[in-house]
């Protein structure tokens, strides 16, 4: 059942020095193939109507027809009912609590095993993943659990970034506070840079984009993934 | 009755450079006045016993004892009891967590308004505030309140950062990421850059240290503070 999963998880929408999902453009219209609608999720931010207007410009001119689920009378039924889903970044709590309270994780759950397209931008990524315990937001809001779609048996930390050897921050790294969420948890953890994507088909997940991803898990070293490398059993493993 | 509370708040225990603690002793030993025996709060990390052991010695070299409060066989009654508290930094949720587990929220609260006198660095400056809404750490385990000790008036940022224009990094930065807490509070929040603190005696919060702090409030420009300024009605009022 779990072989009808489409999933792309993009770590940032934009990349330095380029336009909104230009850089990962090729991959969404690849991704997309034959669907023509998209239903668009604008929850993570606080202007939902700003979001899906620039939102449906973009998707427009690579020919796609995006409905914002903010704008559905009813919006279980209009996820119900899409062939292809984008949830775009913002704040990750912000979007899980808004997620809760129209009760839409399951449905949301459900027709993405039965087929329906998932592209997760940033806090869209993190949701995606069991919870959302590595993601970089403020807790700005409090959703009633940290537990999210759990689409994949590992968690995303979007907008990855390596220690800068230079820095005189005294804050945690990012690899840092990975480790914390280790010491609580021994779900898998890929640090996606901005500019790479996972995208799960027929049951395997494989990382492409440009820039890699550091995979952690508890006890065991970091591992630099590049375009092309297999996600082994990270797609259909049981929740914990 | 709040003219009791002596709170000091550091954005970091340690500045690049120098040693754990080193650039606050000053301010710290001045705080604590007469005080020789300080309760530490070692939840925040992982490793309790490595923590307090480290602690334990760096206050030994300005003549106080530690009693860590993990070691206590009565934790209510040793926070009750102690005329000084220091509460140290690591991950906010697993600090907040593990006060709500413990049940010593209130008692900590309480013995504050009494004249225990309350220092907290980052988590703990965090957990000082009304939420930890603004922290900047990763959501590792999930207490089940975001609302902390509600010592002041206002929600502490630390180890605060002004944007970098070189960045490339597309993730919000940290004013953005205030600005998204304002979308959905109305409470003040400093933004304490790491060497700055906040010194709360009869009152009146004073901004101290070397470098300085930025003042976020929902729709007003955000305001540049210096050691010495002075938060206005920032103690006292009423909680939201």
């Amino acid at each position: 059942m779990d072989d009808k999963k489409h999933i792309l998880l993009l770590s940032t929408s934009t990349v330095f020095g380029s336009g909104y999902l230009a850089y990962a453009e090729r991959e969404i219209t690849d991704f997309l193939g034959s669907s023509r609608r998209v239903l668009f999720v604008p929850f993570a931010l606080h202007d939902r109507d700003g979001y899906a207007a620039r939102v449906r410009r973009r998707f427009a001119e690579c020919g796609y027809e995006i409905d914002s689920l903010h704008d559905a009378t009813d919006a279980r039924a209009a996820v119900a009912n899409a062939d292809a889903i984008f949830v775009g970044g913002g704040n990750t709590f912000r979007l899980l609590k808004t997620l809760y309270d129209l009760q839409l994780l399951e449905v949301v759950r459900e027709n993405v095993v039965r087929g329906m397209r998932y592209i997760g931008s940033s806090a869209g990524s993190n949701i995606a993943g069991r919870t959302i315990q590595t993601t970089n937001d403020m807790p700005i809001v409090q959703p009633p659990s940290f537990n999210a779609l759990g689409l994949v048996a590992f968690q995303i930390n979007p907008h990855f970034v390596d220690a800068d050897p230079g820095s005189k921050d005294m804050g945690e790294t990012r690899e840092e506070r990975i480790a914390q969420f280790h010491e609580e948890s021994e779900t898998p953890v890929i640090g996606l840079r901005e500019g790479a994507m996972v995208r799960v088909e027929a049951g395997v997940a494989t990382l492409v984009g440009s820039a890699g991803a550091r995979l952690f898990r508890k006890d065991r070293s970091a591992v630099e993934l590049r375009a092309g490398s297999v996600l082994e059993g990270f797609v259909n493993s049981e929740r914990i």
